[in-house]
């Protein structure tokens, strides 16, 4: 029998334009925060490993310093935007295999400390080919998908304005959002075009961040807390845009296989998920993550937002911690500050944003892998 | 019960200054090779997840392209020098676990297509402290480390010299390496100084190379092969140089702390391990890690190279494959070709450089975290 693990605590700060604080003020914030929110106590020295998911700090001297966890085994990981859920996978399966029994997970990013931020950087990093000087920005290549969805299947700008609005209405409630502010469906249609047809309210901000958790072997999780959360599975599916030219036009493959693999593992389907943190760089991807992660068919995203199913009161809320959208995407954080949203949900501990009732919620990232976005998924699915 | 895990097959190419290929060219020859090493064959649809170990590709996607492996679970670890070592060892936690039951390990290094290679990148990049702008360079901090060992237990140069003799003669014969030439102490001792103690040949090239390996679970090994190696178990421990001035000048307590950790979870002690891949980007650095290992006492390093125990025909040979020294030092690819290595020596392929009937292998890297060298360091320990 292999373990079970369990989530015990999570820690956010509040994410934004951090300019007055480095990576490591970032992480050692959200490492007290994790510390605090273990409902019986826990001493660092039961901390036996941990992962740092982050796209620029390096090796796991950058995790040691801040917090003091010296001696103990740390990995980075770094997989494009899916940076942060690979490594709540990757510590996950070394709990599950006995191999420590309490660990800590930490995603940090500094993004705005250099000129136009780190996305800049990703981009004339991410390889020579003969997309990189023809306008290969994420926002064309996710507006491609809009015009495309359109195209398809009937779906409009006020739908993607209407993803903007409720993810800004949920970061307005969220304490640890960038963006904690409302807006109308006219102020995103009639905001700054970024790439046709997405606005910038369409568009996460870049942002700084960190948001740390803390899992241990099933077993010993009620030494710890009372409302442990369990990690029932993940998937991890990589792609790569020249692949499935079309297939790639209106979705990503790459998050159907991810989701297909975490369901598999976690025995459920995607009608089981109660409650869900998405990938939503842009407007156009949550919709797509609406039909890529199985909560409804091909071509009826839209429908989604247009019945409110996706909205806090909605029979399937999607991204009430604000999202990428109002919360902000520092990279390697993003995914693991949606873990935290997750385990709080479960809980009963996300307070205005609070969903009624959740056993099971689900957690994605996709991300961009060799200058093509969408080529990196990582879902991860949790259970109370 | 956890699942034993299996290493079935392995497979380098010939580092060097591979101006000719890319990384992908290059994780391209590694992958098949490794494929053709499964002495029973292996279908590569059989591959259910796979590591990249690599300091500076980014993403699972790095692997996927010039693999095929698309649309599977691919992680990117990044560790310092121990990128390597730590890609293999998160590989195998997961086998461990039961999530995936083949799984490839892959670490490659593109080092010589800028100026002055990656190396000189990796200082630029490692952030900005106190020392950095006094000639912080990787050389000095280990030569300093020279001096020190010198002045406090009377070692010499020469003995620095003969590691690189061994290590020279090792790769000679090692059809893989780098450096393929035989040379004396004299020409070590007479070689340009690159920082004192420490001349040019004992000094690590700068590498380009590729290695895959492939393990699976216990159980299905011998499906593959009727040699499978056991992996037993790993360390990986964290420091900074800042925190144990002294300590750290006469060895690597992250070595230490690695090491206790591996032959912990592996159930030895360091007497038993019979042949070791170590990390000898300098000479003084084998040294040091003859001590930290535990194959000798501190401050007796210099003994194990003077009475010939560390040779091939010593009674402990280290770095049969000549080390980084001669073989080269890619750093993602480093520790993965100590692992391939160890796989051949443990079944008797190891042709030339082969050492008689070892059953235990240890294999270690030691790398640099915030600029500062030492600071992360991997241990993991195969058995045939």
């Amino acid at each position: 029998m292999h373990k079970d693990v369990a989530v015990i605590g999570a820690g956010m700060i509040r994410f934004g334009e951090l300019f007055d604080k480095s990576v490591d003020n970032m992480i050692e914030e959200a490492y007290i925060n994790c510390l605090q929110s273990v409902d019986k106590g826990i001493d660092p020295k039961e901390i036996e490993a941990a992962w740092l998911g982050s796209a620029y700090e390096r090796s796991g001297v950058s995790l040691a310093v801040p917090t003091g966890l010296f001696d103990i085994p740390i990995t980075r990981v770094e997989n494009g935007c899916s940076t942060g859920s690979n490594s709540f996978s990757n510590a996950c399966f070394a709990v599950k295999a006995g191999i420590y029994d309490v660990v800590l997970v930490c995603g940090a990013e500094k993004m705005r400390d250099e000129a136009g931020g780190l996305i800049a950087r990703a981009a004339a990093k991410s390889g020579i080919d003969m997309w990189r000087y023809r306008a290969r920005t994420m926002p064309a290549f996710f507006g491609l998908r809009g015009t495309r969805h359109f195209h398809e299947f009937g779906s409009k700008r006020e739908h993607l304005a209407m993803i903007s609005v409720k993810n800004h209405h949920n970061g307005f409630l969220y304490p640890y959002a960038h963006y904690r502010f409302e807006c109308t469906i006219d102020q995103v249609l009639n905001a700054p075009l970024v790439s046709w047809p997405l606005g910038l309210y369409d568009s996460c901000p870049i942002t700084d961040g960190a948001c740390c958790v803390l899992i241990c072997s099933g077993e010993i999780a009620r030494k710890f807390t009372d409302a442990p959360v369990f990690w029932q599975g993940c998937g991890n599916s990589v792609d790569s845009w020249m692949r499935g030219f079309d297939a790639n036009f209106i979705g990503f493959p790459a998050t159907v296989n991810a989701a297909k693999q975490a369901y598999k593992m976690a025995g459920i389907t995607a009608k089981d998920v109660q409650v869900a943190e998405v990938h939503d760089c842009f407007t156009i991807t949550e919709l797509l993550d609406y039909e890529d992660l199985g909560f409804c068919k091909k071509g009826e995203g839209h429908k989604m937002i247009e019945e409110g199913i996706v909205t806090l009161e909605g029979s399937l809320p999607i991204n009430p911690s604000g999202g990428l959208i109002a919360k902000g995407h520092p990279i390697g954080a993003s995914g693991v500050a949606q873990i935290d949203e997750i385990f709080n949900q479960l809980r009963g501990t996300a307070g205005k944003v609070q969903v009624p009732d959740a056993e099971i919620g689900l957690q994605h990232n996709i991300g961009l892998g060799r200058g093509a976005t969408g080529s990196v998924s990582v879902v991860n699915i949790l259970r109370r």
